[in-house]
């Protein structure tokens, strides 16, 4: 064996303390897979008195991470700051010109500034990992850059966000309204304090960001993603998806096309008879489509200590092994310059759900507006009757361009009897 | 980019071809990918004259695979003949000795021979990649040794064999009898003509015993993986696993206990609630459960010449980088002595179904044979009367040792009462 890889953890919330805690538990086994021993030397946070629940002693700290990343005897540096600016770019942009290879679980970074940062490590030659970045502990980036790397991807469809799995789950078994099941996963801790960068779709498009760089060979471009959270998902709707065979998941897709690269994040409806349908709770899961190998679906666990260090050590074993692979998948001259395809150009089935007044004509003039549209119908749906008072009517309609709908949508919207916003749902059939 | 990485192919049959296939449709994404182009430039197979409805011009021919492993202009030898002997091991020795990397997807010859090939290789500093060997397409191997290469792993369940599944899965849904679903699948060419190595689960204990190796970091140990496979399981088990929440799989499990390590393949009862569970038709999944990362699946075609040439093409792809594991994820130095626990000593539940004539004091003699045996019942289920005929009872035991279990198995298939040979499936809750 070769001298130990010495490394250094900026962030020792609870990914860094996680990824200490590995490497040490898990020593014998690290330092058989890597061919040497991987050890922990430096560390940077800002809070030194602060009881991590872990010894430090012997370990050299600093207050600054950039610091850090110039200490002469750390190795590889592993970013588990956070934040897609601030301290977490500043120390990985000094890293890479100190030719120090990179292991970071940033997404935001890498989704907002991964272009460049890119460029800058390959301009120094020094690698620049982020497995933990998606999906947590299920080896997604190893899949698509290595184990998938024959083939040309059509599609990559995730739950990459596991609060937003987590609530969608509990609203569908136990019947509840998103607002409720939020209080109840913030109380549990499987939601932030403030939620919105799960609950409106930002962290699962950042992820969403990464995979389509890496599916089809091109730099991220996160300003590209279309965004849509939960918070318009409702009990009601779940209920009506279950009824048609569909659950209603949050998926991140990314899809090629003629025209380019689409993608997007929006709650879903996806058949009951995709795998994709069946995770639950916090898992994750990410499926890619190639032209040889066909369908291939990884699930697992896709936050927290245990799975996001996981993912961290397999690339400082990587490193070690000296095992390297350019950040998107190919160098910068051999990646793709396929353009963006905008959201307005997406063709697809949607479900749209009004609350209506029960009286004769409504239906007649809804459906007209529709027709007017162009959008084809493929099925109605209406229970019971109440005459006079306001009753859910479901609507499922043909693949149709996003822009019809959305100008029948809101021209619906403006009826007079059409009480409340329509919910309008997407449909994957893959 | 460096020169093209020149591949000999040995075998032209379904995965050679494939290999040769998507080497040219797939050569700008794979050149893009492995920073240098791949291009086969030897092949060998017994007959020059067959049409592969592909072109070989321009590609030395060997009729026999060692002289293309001596070939000088050949970096990289695919071995894609199969067989655990002859041929495919003689390619592979001799490509080792000359010191050329091999690629194979011969999972006969890694789990038979795999621990002197290892040693070959480790000797003279080759890698011998095998991507292709486990679960067609699926990235498991990388999976294993790369991606999760930080945990302690504790359990590696899969669906191995996608004849198996396939079967299992038509007779669940149509409630047919094993013999009619083969002779079909036999038809579809979903099963060979010589079954035997399928369904009696030796091709899922070959797998088994190398995913058993990658998951616990020790040579491969072919002999002792207790095996039984699917023909003895009928249509009224399926059913009755139905009605007790389970669906019955081909399994193969590998765990590590406090005596070592247990490796089996045999039919299993599974919960429905378990991802694996719902895993139909001729797909496979791998499952491995590690102390950080927690339970991670992988889902995907086992088989076919495009999931197959995608492994095949992505250990092409690693080497063209550079990028190097050790067979068995670490060096030999570095590898677990863990003994193998014989089956003898597995403790678990047991699904029991019996024929037995309806007449009184028959449950009585079956009980008093298993209390006597220290085995104890949980439920005990039967449909019906019918007086003086025969009827199916159904047992499903608490942890028992398999060893009481047989012992008792084998009185009470002795009771006057007790029509057939009884049906023992274990019951996996994992």
């Amino acid at each position: 064996m070769t001298r130990p890889l010495s490394v250094g953890i900026a962030g020792l919330g609870t990914v860094g303390t996680g990824v200490l805690t590995m490497l040490r538990e898990n020593a014998d086994v690290i330092a058989a897979r890597a061919g040497r021993s991987i050890a922990v030397t430096a560390v940077s946070a800002r809070d030194r008195t602060r009881d991590r629940g872990i010894s430090l002693s012997g370990l050299r700290w600093y207050d600054d991470p950039v610091e850090l990343a110039a200490d002469p005897a750390v190795d590889v540096v592993v970013e588990v700051i956070g934040g897609s600016d601030g301290p977490a770019r500043a120390l990985v942009e000094a890293a890479l010109a100190a030719k120090k290879p990179v292991v970071t679980a940033n997404k935001a970074l890498l989704a907002v500034h991964g272009a460049e940062l890119a460029a800058m490590a390959e301009q120094t030659g020094v690698p620049l990992a982020f497995e933990a970045a998606v999906a947590g502990g299920i080896p997604v980036i190893k899949a698509l850059r290595e184990g998938l790397a024959g083939n040309r991807l059509s599609r990559v469809t995730g739950i990459l966000n596991g609060t937003c799995n987590y609530i969608l789950t509990v609203m569908r078994e136990r019947g509840r309204e998103f607002t409720e099941v939020l209080h109840e996963a913030q109380k549990l801790g499987y939601a932030e304090a403030d939620p919105s960068f799960d609950v409106d779709g930002i962290d699962a498009a950042h992820k969403l960001a990464i995979l389509a760089a890496l599916a089809f060979g091109r730099p991220v471009a996160f300003d590209a993603v279309y965004v849509e959270g939960i918070r318009q998902v409702s009990a009601v709707d779940i209920a009506f998806a279950g009824e048609l065979g569909y659950r209603i998941k949050l998926l991140g897709i990314a899809r090629r096309t003629d025209a380019g690269i689409e993608a997007r994040v929006h709650p879903c409806m996806v058949p009951l008879s995709a795998p994709i349908a069946r995770v639950d709770g916090v898992f994750n899961a990410v499926v890619a489509e190639g032209d040889f190998v066909g369908r291939v679906m990884l699930e697992g666990r896709g936050a927290g200590a245990g799975p996001t260090a996981s993912a961290v050590v397999a690339d400082l074993v990587d490193l070690a092994r000296g095992r390297f692979t350019p950040v998107w998948g190919a160098g910068s001259g051999a990646l793709s310059d396929a353009p963006s395809v905008p959201m307005a150009a997406h063709v697809g089935a949607y479900y749209l759900r009004l609350m209506v007044v029960d009286r004769p004509g409504v239906i007649a003039d809804v459906t007209a507006v529709l027709r007017d549209a162009g959008v084809s119908l493929e099925s109605m749906l209406q229970h019971g009757r109440s005459p006079g008072e306001a009753v859910p009517v479901v609507l499922v309609t043909h693949e149709t361009g996003e822009a019809a709908m959305r100008s029948a949508l809101a021209r619906i919207a403006a009826l007079d009897a059409v009480l409340e916003e329509p919910a309008l749902i997407r449909i994957e059939t893959a």
